[in-house]
């Protein structure tokens, strides 16, 4: 079995954590993190809060906020084992010091009550050589059914983009639910269109599944919003149906 | 059976028919629509270009865009049938010049090709008297198991509602895909993280579910990712960070 140690004890350090729990192949023999109190989830396996303290392992996860990365990095000495970070945003040289280094970035949103089917989550990998690779692709296959090398600079796209589905989506929701409201209607009516419009993109590219009032130019229907809208509602319907009209090629 | 007539050939006019059809209550009796191509469609079922060979039925259905639905009632005597609307955008109103009308409702995104299950879709149901409403409720039960009762006023909210998480979400996804195709990433690897952030909200509130750069406030991976975006991009990305900053009460 390959000894694991991650290092970080958030959303992605649990699911993955959950994740390498199932396999054959991984053996996490430790969870570290500076708050104890953090370590609470991970009582089926050792837990420390001193660097000091890391147990030998083939592999490093660093599973820990951006800016925390290099500052443990630094603290680490390099021991010929593999040293991997999870983030979608830091390039692959952070953990340059290390003689074997990759990034390991699972594209999901992890929230540590909800269940995720990992072997879906698309995994993107990067590597410092070709050996590397090999072995990060065991590690990944060990627990998703979806790996893509990714270099640091797409990866940092790949982040972006997930910002504007995911995250900017989440708020679109929510300003859909604000309204709802508002007006004394469930949100859970929303739930099935929600759903569809998340499906529809499988089949449809994003542009052709493309529907609505911006899409049709019908300005009466976009007064009738906007009348009922309060001020930051306005400001994103508005600059979201000049975006539509403008790709579109229809000027409002 | 119930005899049905629905005026219109675009999406909802299809899909209800095609619902309609698996039904064991209602008989559509005929589909109307001005422009014969568009009536090909519907050959289970007599078409009609001229409104004045409208068959008889207890139920009509406009299922036109909006400006039409006025302008084809206009011209249709009262036969103390019952008349629906299936807009979102307008009030119940437009057909008061029956004595019997109503609004139908079904909150969807409908493309012509793609299959939907229409017994999980919301009918908003709307009527002009209690008796009509105990018909609208029977046709509602006859292809959906999701009937809300919901006024005019409620349904424009809920249409504009579902302009954000439905039309501004796919433009979302749109601009996602632009930033994969511009790096040379595949945007499927971003599905399951779509699909994901459409059902957690089933579970958590989009308020509880919403994560990433500007609620933690991360100026430095927000900076690094409006270096890469477009000026359409960036407009978009700036406004909804600050939008969610706003509300999650951290200033940038």
């Amino acid at each position: 079995m390959t000894k694991v140690v991650i290092l970080g004890a958030g959303n992605v350090a649990f699911h993955l954590f959950r994740a390498f729990q199932h396999t054959k192949e991984i053996d996490v023999v430790q969870v570290y993190n500076h708050r104890p109190e953090k370590l609470s989830d991970f009582t089926e396996t050792n837990t420390t809060t001193s660097l000091s303290e890391l147990k030998k392992a083939q592999i490093y996860i660093f599973s820990l906020k951006d800016d925390a990365i290099a500052e443990v990095a630094k603290k680490l000495k390099d021991s010929r084992s593999l040293y991997l970070h999870t983030s979608g945003g830091l390039p692959i040289t952070v953990l340059s010091k290390f003689e074997n280094f990759g990034v390991f970035y699972p594209l999901q949103t992890f929230s540590t009550k909800r269940k995720v089917e990992f072997r879906k989550i698309p995994l993107c990998l990067e590597s410092s050589s070709e050996e590397n690779l090999q072995e990060l692709k065991k590690l990944g296959a060990s627990i998703s059914e979806n790996l893509y090398e990714i270099n640091s600079e797409q990866r940092r796209a790949l982040h972006a983009a997930a910002v504007f589905v995911n995250n900017f989506t989440n708020h679109l929701y929510h300003l859909g639910a604000e309204i709802c409201e508002k007006n004394q209607v469930p949100f859970n009516i929303l739930q099935p269109l929600i759903a569809e419009t998340a499906a529809k993109i499988k089949e449809l590219s994003p542009e052709q599944a493309q529907t609505g009032p911006a899409l049709r130019n019908d300005k009466k229907t976009i007064q009738t919003h906007l009348k009922l809208l309060n001020q930051d509602q306005t400001e994103v319907y508005k600059l979201l149906t000049q975006s539509i009209t403008k790709l579109h090629g229809k000027e409002l």
